[in-house]
């Protein structure tokens, strides 16, 4: 084959395969918004048969041959390279599997997540738990197919974050429960903040009205996203100009659907910021889980939390429930926006806890995977952490074990990202700030000019670097926890006045 | 290759076009309802290659040899014989068109799709008109590869309706004129009849609150159906357990989402009630455009105008709309819901002047095809027609050439079904009103009682028999369009007190 033969095969293949993965995406948008109920089994039938044939296509065996040559052909140019040598990766993890296998799993996959919304929904566990023991099965089977000398489950790690394994988030996490754990208890020995204003009953389709107008100062522009309610709010995209957020509206909480939206926004505008010529190849999307959790973070804490945020919004949220907040000061507000409580449920956690959240699934899914915990009576194990922890238990599964959609789909190793990409956002916030006024910025209906930073220095390389080079390239080092310790221990000392204690 | 195998290709090949099927119908749905539109262009262009894939499937040539043999085999049994009959005959209208101008076409449907919407919303014909000017050569040309020896338009008539050509529609249109155009005159002298009142300020919110009672009232389940907002409201499905029907509000009619409402959960109802053995099979569907219409035409007018249906829900709208409706009596309400007003959008209009515009619709395409009308200047030929025929015309091209998304997606010959539709209608009217006591059922919310009428006598059979003999099964005789200008004669004169005139 020629250069040019084996560039056009490679192009072909990239173009069919992005087709496939937008009808899927689509179809999966679908599923989580609209689409009813009864016809699930019919569809994920099919989902399951077209899952088969993008296997088929990202299993043609002739493409390994055609990577190769493109990756050795020094004609070929960097983006290629790279995206080739992505292609390579994901391949080698897909090309082990049995076809017949791998669409059984993503027929399994779909019920498996119906049942677990069946189950958070009649919040009863052991509707779920035979899905989860079986999905745990069919996890280890995939990974074994690997026939890698590692631990399956640093695997797993390693495929939502390259570079983690259980050593580097053990070390990760102990420094967390180090630091972390004794503010906690500082914090609850502290004169409480009041946000009980917070949560009064907040009419939803006034939020909607107030979240109009949150999106308009996003800058999320609904030529390019659009959004939806779901149980799970989560975003979906298929290209440059494609992105789909949803949320969920509490009656009594008037900052959950706030606060998750600017967090999905923050996902958003990494993918919609990618440099557009990678659109429709592997190179288009984020780097990494952590990557893309440390925007989505930095959205929802580093931006969405502080006063300047609040100096422009929170006016307007007071016109739409004057008599829930007309007599709240912004800084009354804010302060109650950043109390630190143990809580149930991760996604209204304050930024504070929230690493503790992600502690405990990380350790639950250690335990599932090393065999020193199982998916029988979960529900009572996942109490018992929280009840180590943070002092705390569920009455309810649905705020337990069931709060989270990530196990019904099998995505074991992707939780620990949440506290390490918080942890990536505090490294760049901190470059961040030496260099833009954010505050000014927020204060002044600038918000775009924030995310031209993120985008700038973060969102357009899309995977054509990996994390950590990334990070070296936008802050100047390396990783670096201890800017996430600094800057939790900061702003709680101050917050609560610890100073004294 | 044996009966076994035969079969069992046979079912293979059922299948993967259903999935297939399946995904360009939730993408359809999903661009016509919230798909961001900076990402149309992306997604058209992988839509195309999936329809690509999809009529490889449906050309593959081994089939027509496996359909042929499933027909010749005594041991098939009916239900598969029709099916087979049925593929074929599809088969033979892709079967000759080359693959890359089926893909191409597919991709400029979408285009002009988005082209029609952009139009539309600019109020600027001439944004359209190039693509109208193509899109009929394209049409053209895919028929003109069937080589028949009949007429083009002949043969789109056939597609939308098997048996009906122009020579027919001619026949039906000439008595429509005959018979309806004076009465429309003797309408348009009578004492108008006050509908001023369904036109006031309706808010849309409460217009939605009153939608999910009416649609609870329909029996329409959104564990198997659901409901979203379009430009241009249209219904979707997928199997038994999945429909999509988009409704549009506006803010001066409280009318015109409700009917259009109606109208649609028809067309949703027939798709639903298919017996279930066929679901992912070609016999899922309605047999034609003109029986799909019937249904859909029935359930607005002939159940959702009538007395009884608002007996029972009118005193609920009231109690949306006091201010607008708490002074209006129930008679004076379905009076108004009932004027006959020449206007000029179709899908408002009354039951009266429609197969009037359907008339319009039907002589231009014929002109279009015949080349006695051109695409150029068409937004004059068309206002010159509503001028000729109702004594109207449109100023805004949105409320006039550009209202009907049809033409946008090459659906030339699908219009005249609509006028075809209503006449079936009234004659399953005839019949099913001396079987059961339809007034009866809807004033003391039996909805689905009628429906279920519907059901066993239309619906359920899906495409195992034509259209011509579902008519004689359900109603006894062979299509008769006498009943539907009796229908209008007796109802508008009794209406407009015409018996006197």
């Amino acid at each position: 084959m020629t250069a040019d033969e084996m560039k056009k095969k490679y192009q072909d293949w990239v173009f069919k395969m992005s087709a496939y993965r937008m009808a899927m995406g689509i179809i999966g948008v679908d599923k989580m918004t609209v689409a009813p109920t009864a016809g699930a089994a019919y569809r994920d039938e099919r989902t399951a048969y077209l899952a088969g044939e993008l296997f088929s296509l990202e299993t043609d065996p002739s493409m390994p041959e055609v990577l190769q040559g493109l990756i050795d052909d020094p004609s070929t140019d960097g983006d290629t390279r790279r995206a080739c040598e992505k292609y390579q990766e994901e391949i080698s993890h897909t090309l082990c599997i049995p076809k017949d296998e791998y669409v059984d799993f993503e027929k399994f996959s779909n019920e498996s997540y119906d049942a677990w919304l069946q189950a958070k929904q009649k919040n009863d566990y052991a509707i779920f738990e035979p899905y989860l023991t079986k999905m745990i099965e069919e996890k280890k089977k995939q990974y074994a197919y690997r026939k890698k000398d590692t631990d399956l489950y640093d695997q797993m790690l390693d495929d939502f974050e390259p570079g983690m394994d259980q050593q580097k988030y053990d070390a990760f996490f102990a420094k967390i429960k180090e630091e972390l754990l004794p503010l906690i208890q500082k914090v609850k020995a502290a004169k409480p903040i009041d946000d009980s204003f917070l949560k009064e009953t907040y009419d939803i389709e006034e939020q909607k009205k107030f979240m109009d107008e949150l999106l308009t100062y996003l800058h999320f522009d609904k030529s390019w996203g659009y959004q939806n309610e779901t149980e799970h709010p989560f975003t979906d995209w298929t290209c440059e100009n494609d992105c789909r957020v949803t949320t969920k509206y509490l009656p009594n909480s008037v900052t959950s659907a706030i606060l998750s939206t600017v967090h999905e926004v923050g996902h958003a505008y990494y993918e919609h910021d990618v440099d557009p010529k990678y659109d429709g190849m592997i190179l288009s999307d984020g780097i990494s889980s952590g990557m893309h959790e440390s925007q989505s973070r930095l959205c929802e804490n580093y931006l969405g939390r502080t006063k300047d945020f609040w100096a422009y919004n929170f006016p307007h949220l007071q016109k739409h429930f004057p008599s829930q907040l007309g007599h709240v000061s912004l800084d009354a507000f804010v302060d109650a926006l950043n109390v630190s409580v143990p809580s149930l449920v991760r996604t209204e956690a304050d930024e504070l806890t929230y690493p503790i959240h992600i502690l405990i699934r990380y350790e639950i899914e250690k335990g599932l995977f090393n065999g020193t915990i199982s998916a029988e009576h979960l529900d009572q194990t996942w109490n018992d952490m929280y009840e180590k922890y943070l002092g705390i238990h569920a009455e309810k599964v649905s705020e337990g074990i069931l709060q989270d959609v990530h196990w019904s789909s099998g995505e074991f190793g992707y939780f620990p990202t949440y506290a390490l990409g918080s942890a990536f956002a505090a490294q760049f916030v901190h470059t961040m700030r030496a260099q833009i006024d954010v505050d000014d910025l927020l204060k002044n209906d600038h918000y775009d000019r924030v995310i031209a930073w993120l985008k700038e220095n973060i969102h357009h390389y899309g995977c054509r670097y990996d994390a950590k080079d990334i990070l070296i390239k936008a802050t100047g080092e390396e990783f670096n926890v201890q800017y996430y310790i600094d800057y939790l221990k900061d702003k709680y000392t101050k917050l609560y006045h610890l100073e004294n204690v």
